[in-house]
């Protein structure tokens, strides 16, 4: 299995990896397991070279470090090939060289006679392997090709694969076929050359770059392709933290390195994560296997069963991906998910049937009716379970507040705390009356609660949840949270914007000190 | 084909409908051409009632609402079955049932036998169609039943088709299948009842819902359900937006109305985008078919070849699917659409090509910087594209305004006003600021303008657009108009939540003063 992260995904719109960040993505999919790290391009981009150097002090445990490049160009000969050169010269173990499949690329693109571009498949492949190195040919447009001259296509093939080629990769460059043709023109290459090793490299150009693999893998295949997160040019290339945990858990083959399932996949997240952090990209919370909701039950009646049957609504056991089952609270879920959320989140064990639960879902029912969705802000429906449940201990309370703003560079708030038993009143200035109103009231907590200083804002959004609309309406704040660590949603509903924003923004502050000193509370018993 | 956004879509995480939104996505559906529309589960979540009784009001061109719910409960009756007559009391022509295939569920989950289980299923098709519904039968598990006890699964297909359903859905409901499964199991149930309607009802949990939907309809499904842009319970459902273009660009199926293809397909991106912004969501530029960067060239040799042969690296023409090539990572738009939607909106024939025109996309472009996105808000662009173009003739302008806001009831607003030549002061009392300075601003403006007071606001929404985000974060207000005929969508952007709202307001009523006297103009020559 090869990983082209640093080579292709970096072709994607909005990726751009530094240095120091390539090295260690390259280190972590070491770790993973993989088989090979295509780390670059250096013809196309000079600056890969500087990432093999780099790469010399950090010796991989298992992977072979590979370089990509094209075939010589037309009439030339491979020793003064400029493009090959650069391979070699990149000074790593393996190289992967694309070559053309397809009529139309040979004909108007690479303009060169069709003899002349199985020449320089062979004699590039040659010329890599008499300077030692091993070679992946990836037979570009393959798909594409083999419908419109499949002889040709199979010609193409079969000069890599006698030039002493390891593996054959037959790309789906345009990203376009559907899953049955890629299925059916592998298995008829498979049975045209029957020891021919094959690989599959997928673009989810019609949202099948996964499947596709798996069914290239189906069809015979053996070497797959593909980048964390799915990165790459225009829709992305196949994502392999969705294609590794499928080959293995549902079609019964073994990928990544020699040791049992759930540390295998345990790590695939973690990866997942460190590069969407070294992109600044947002994760995607519906990634399969390894996004927030990939096991996230909503509907009452799912979290009712998988209760009593994970398997009734889990495909795989979320461990063996190191992920986790979370319970969405939501105007459509019974107390079930509640109650699951309220162990997830509080460290509680509840019954769905306790008065005190009863009690807090009616008040959270009647509360969506009024335009509250809890569903997307749990945080706050907890705060409300924990006052039923007479967990909940004031630390404050807002009193009052006033916000005079304009068009000038500050508004102004004037705000009344009562802290732990006392009357702060606090004023702040901001670029808004929402900022304003966050100043006066941060001052006021941060003295006798110092942990809220660490305590950030990361979204905020602001919708009319009702059927008729007007300025007059109002409006639902959902607000986004993190100290570093955990991360938390509030909600505040009014036809005041700004009063929506501060009970989210209150919700928001309370939830920390709620939870900490229900913490210490369960410590100390 | 079904869509199925307003029931399973809802399911999702982070995905909550307010009403108005729900009737509006109804009709850009039924707009698109979709068969039938899953517009809730009444039994499950008894507000859906009030969509399908608001949906009276506006009848359908071409799309059939439907109501989703199970089978009756065991031992019981239908006629006494709430859940069963749930979906009866909704008053649409379809009804979308689901039953149980899989042994596991019936034996485990509904603890009932297996004759039993039959029943149900027969029982509550007959009893819906009693009732003069259209029957869609949804085989829930269908292929995880398949895989443990094919003759039972078989069995609960046969029992909804002899009971008179009109489809047959088979559902991979925990997403695991991988797709050369879904191909076989499909294949046998063909081969098994070759004249049995049969559809496909896929989950993403393995990132093959839409792979998978292709693969059954290659097996012979004839009936697809999915979501518009995939949103769904955990990973989410099969994308329709994926999903449909496949069927009839690369798998010759017909598809959506007997429109020629390009009609077909152009609204896809403009549906998809509307989903995203009613829920708040970002749209993936990543997204198959019709995401911003879906035929997006960055690697230069790509971009060459691309325009010497365009299906050299391009699946299909981008404006098949409503979308564009795009050469360079750019913030947005070129020309084009900017010219296309003044021709829509103003009734002016321009060139891309003129100065004025370049200017005013420049300053679009330049705002796009600062936090705009004029994607989701024509009318603001328009009245930029008219001051370049010398059309736009001021008739009022805001000079000063300020807002005391609190807990209490009302805000005051004072807003100054220049309108037609003379300052005018006026006081606004509300239940919010943003409502108090409205109200001002309309007095201001209501006697020299008396056809602003038709104009209503039917949608307001904010989201923090940067990536550093806080209190302090400037937020985009984007609101939606209607004056009964038209609709239109304005912006503001400023760190100022109220000023970003009085910014959109007044947009909002300013591009009614100039579209009517640039039609009377227009009239006069």
């Amino acid at each position: 299995m090869l990983d082209t992260t640093l080579r292709d995904g970096a072709q994607g719109a909005n990726v751009s990896f530094a240095l120091q960040d390539k090295i260690r993505i390259a280190l972590k999919l070491d770790e993973l397991g993989v088989d090979y790290i295509e780390g670059g391009w250096p013809y196309s981009n000079p600056k890969d070279y500087q990432f093999f150097k780099a790469m010399k002090e950090y010796p991989l445990a298992r992977a072979k470090l590979a370089a990509f490049g094209s075939t010589r160009r037309k009439n030339t000969r491979p020793s003064q090939d400029e493009s090959l050169n650069s391979i070699v010269k990149a000074d790593v173990p393996v190289a992967v060289i694309f070559g053309k499949s397809w009529t139309l690329h040979v004909d108007k693109v690479l303009e060169a006679t069709r003899e002349e571009n199985l020449a320089m498949i062979s004699e590039s492949v040659e010329y890599l392997r008499e300077h030692g190195m091993e070679v992946i040919y990836d037979a570009e447009h393959f798909y594409q090709g083999y419908q419109e001259d499949p002889e040709y296509a199979l010609a193409t093939l079969e000069a890599a694969w006698r030039a002493g080629a390891r593996v054959i990769v037959l790309a789906d460059t345009n990203g376009g076929t559907p899953p049955h043709e890629v299925y059916r023109i592998t298995a008829e290459v498979r049975r045209r050359f029957p020891n021919m090793p094959l690989g599959a490299h997928m673009h989810n150009d019609i949202g099948c770059a996964v499947a596709n693999t798996l069914m290239a893998v189906a069809a015979g295949a053996r070497h797959v392709q593909g980048t964390i997160n799915g990165i790459g040019e225009r829709t992305g290339n196949a994502d392999l933290v969705q294609i590794l945990p499928s080959l293995e858990l549902k079609m019964g083959l073994r990928v990544l390195r020699e040791e049992a399932p759930p540390v295998k996949f345990a790590k695939l997240r973690e990866v997942s994560r460190f590069v969407y952090e070294a992109l600044g990209l947002q994760p995607n919370p519906y990634q399969p296997y390894v996004g927030e909701f990939a096991f996230a039950h909503k509907g009452g009646v799912h979290a009712d069963a998988v209760m009593k049957v994970p398997r009734a609504y889990e495909h795989i056991d979320p461990q063996l991906v190191g992920n986790r089952r979370v319970f969405v609270v939501s105007e459509m879920a019974g107390g079930a998910s509640v109650v699951l959320k309220a162990a997830e989140v509080l460290g509680l064990a509840l019954n769905k049937r306790d008065e005190a639960v009863r009690r807090a879902l009616e008040e959270i029912k009647m509360l969506e009716k009024e335009g509250y969705s809890f569903d997307v802000a749990p945080a706050s429906a907890m705060l409300i379970l924990l006052r039923h449940l007479g967990l909940y201990r004031e630390r404050f309370r807002i009193l009052e507040w006033r916000v005079v703003t304009g068009p000038a560079e500050a508004s102004y708030a004037v705000v009344k705390v009562l802290v732990e038993g006392r009357t702060m009143l606090e004023a702040g200035e901001g670029v808004g009356p929402v900022h304003a109103i966050d100043v006066a009231l941060r001052k006021a907590l941060v003295g006798a609660f110092p942990e809220l200083s660490d305590v950030q804002l990361r979204d905020y959004k602001v919708i009319l949840p009702t059927a008729v609309k007007s300025t007059e309406s109002v409006v639902r704040v959902v607000s986004e949270f993190t100290d570093g660590e955990r991360i938390w949603r509030t909600t505040g509903v009014s036809s005041n914007i700004v009063m929506a924003s501060l009970m989210a923004l209150r919700d928001g502050y309370d939830f920390v000190l709620q939870t900490n000193s229900l913490n210490k509370n369960n410590i100390g018993r």
